[in-house]
């Protein structure tokens, strides 16, 4: 059964952690993007952490291997226990996260493919599968491929082998639970949770759905 | 004569103010990347902003349009007058920034190339023209390419036109006044300033390393 992990994309920090209490009995993890994290400081890791879920930060690092170790060892030293990096920047990029998280004894997971429409213009052609295999070179802990394209998730799975694959872009965005269940370790679900009226009721709505699809 | 924009890469706030203010009369702008924003916080911008200087934020942006725009609003709203984005993450992903730029009254630059060895992996075969030219079109400022490669950023020239280029490198990273002044709009130093013993002087003699060439 995948996890279900929790796109927590709201600014309000009071907002942020009114949601993922309440969410947190049907969910397994909490991801934060740089809008939240930016808006109420890193500290927002250990105000999370109140929830005992493991919390990814979702800041797609996207610098040189120095500037890159500074930054995953900011966020592990805070209280997140994954970082998200790209992979465009090269295995040296990548390796410099994957150090990091050892260190701290943290995950990291490579972005091999996106979600949105953009995604497709730089990273077809064969650079999302060769970003997924240098992602397993490098001693990543899996990567991030888009619930919305279930046939490249199937494809990129060829490439990580039994590393894990978390897959956004469910609800909102038009990705579904059960055309991607079966492929992948971890659907993360944004808005459709988030936005919805009773946040606790959709998250465990989703969280039966994974249980339902894994029978 | 192209600008001088210190890299502000160091992690203590109080070191970095101290750096800041020392330099100023010598420099023409200040980029501060996410390690110090991280640890200082976005209201470092503020504090900044004392100096008079123009901020970059080098934050690399690389994520979906939506995201992309909550950073980027997050950033000048700080006090930024810049915002340094990836190419990589597609057209639509760049035009979110220049859009959030362009209702701040503030400029963005897209990373075209980058310098370290892990730059070369997915960043060759044209994809680095490629970014540069869709930097246009989107209505970007200009972009960034690396002093480490002269030949380079002339031929990233030729897809710019009179678009600004930005060159980082300068300095510990190899790349050198003399080979670059005459290419690019603005040269950006880190280590070599404030590193230095005594960085006011180091950003002095940058400043006049910059003027000798433009004769």
């Amino acid at each position: 059964m995948p996890d279900l992990i929790l796109a927590l994309d709201v600014t309000e920090k009071k907002k942020a952690l009114a949601i993922a209490e309440a969410c947190a009995p049907h969910i397994d993890a909490i991801k934060v993007g740089y809008p939240l994290a930016l808006a109420a400081g890193l500290s927002i890791a250990g105000d999370l952490k109140k929830t005992g879920l493991p919390l990814i930060a979702d800041f797609k690092v996207a610098d040189i291997p120095n500037t890159n170790q500074l930054i995953c060892d900011q966020v592990f030293l805070a209280g997140f226990s994954a970082i998200i990096c790209q992979g465009f920047c090269g295995m040296d990029s990548v390796k410099a996260c994957v150090a990091s998280a050892r260190t701290h004894h943290g995950e990291c997971y490579v972005v091999a493919e996106m979600s949105h429409p953009g995604g497709k213009e730089f990273f077809s052609g064969g650079i999302a599968e060769q970003i997924a295999a240098n992602a397993v070179i490098a001693g990543a802990d899996g990567i991030i491929a888009p619930a919305t394209r279930p046939d490249r998730v199937a494809v990129l799975r060829g490439f990580v082998g039994d590393k894990k694959i978390l897959s956004p872009g469910v609800g909102t965005q038009g990705g579904s639970v059960d055309s991607i269940a079966e492929l992948v370790d971890g659907i993360i679900v944004g808005r459709s949770i988030y936005d919805a009226p009773d946040p606790a009721a959709a998250a465990q709505s989703y969280a039966a759905a994974r249980r339902r699809q894994k029978r």
